[in-house]
């Protein structure tokens, strides 16, 4: 049975408009890879992904949501928000799999002063968490 | 009337595919904006856009669209390709205007070393350009 799309994105929409960080792990599949915008290697697994995504949400502000595109279980969301006094616009690229759940995201963010603060941000977060879990 | 996106869509991949420079101005709406991956400020202008666009397509090498969304006339198409060594995916966000030309284009690219990649060999040649209208 294929994914219900509208139906995650009403929940996906819920959890991030709430920030609710353990209603997001919900929605994420045990094998979720991740493409992050930095990065060209995925980021791999639901407790990783999770953690990255919790710190993406509570580093950029005014995260909303715009155009929206559907085709049966694949997504693109395009979103806006601002790290610091850098304004960006970004797309999460989406792929459901038949449990209605993330199976793989891969994310692009302009401008590039945009995505270099995002990430001068995030990597001393996700490197002192993967340092705890060695 | 609304554009038919599935029409342009046709056209663009032929223009894309067969690298024809001329025909591509025939799908640009004479007020064009283009969000670049590199910078925020929106380029404006039929030549101005249609220029960086050749450059573009000149180099990324192994360019190819993937995955596609349209909902009206608004569009999200996925490409893949490469600078130099680096690979990247990105996404070309467009909407059309009423006579199925682009009126807007914003375009994001990951990972971060080949949107600086491709910047430092778009920059010089796009400077170059802009020098000489002057």
């Amino acid at each position: 049975m294929p994914a219900d799309a509208h139906a995650f994105l009403e929940r996906w929409h819920h959890v991030v408009r709430t920030r609710d960080r353990a209603a997001v792990a919900d929605l994420l599949a045990d094998a979720i890879t991740l493409g992050a915008p930095p990065y060209w290697e995925k980021l791999e697994g639901k407790p990783l992904v999770h953690h990255l995504l919790g710190i993406i949400i509570e580093t950029i502000d005014e995260f909303t949501y715009h155009r929206e595109w559907i085709a049966g279980s694949e997504l693109a969301l395009e979103f806006r928000g601002r790290v610091g006094r850098r304004e960006l616009q970004g797309i999460d690229l989406i792929t459901l799999d038949d449990a209605g759940r993330i199976r793989n995201l891969d994310v692009m963010i302009r401008p590039l002063n945009a995505l270099e603060a995002l990430r001068d941000r995030v990597a001393p977060r996700m490197a002192e968490y993967l340092a705890a879990q060695r």
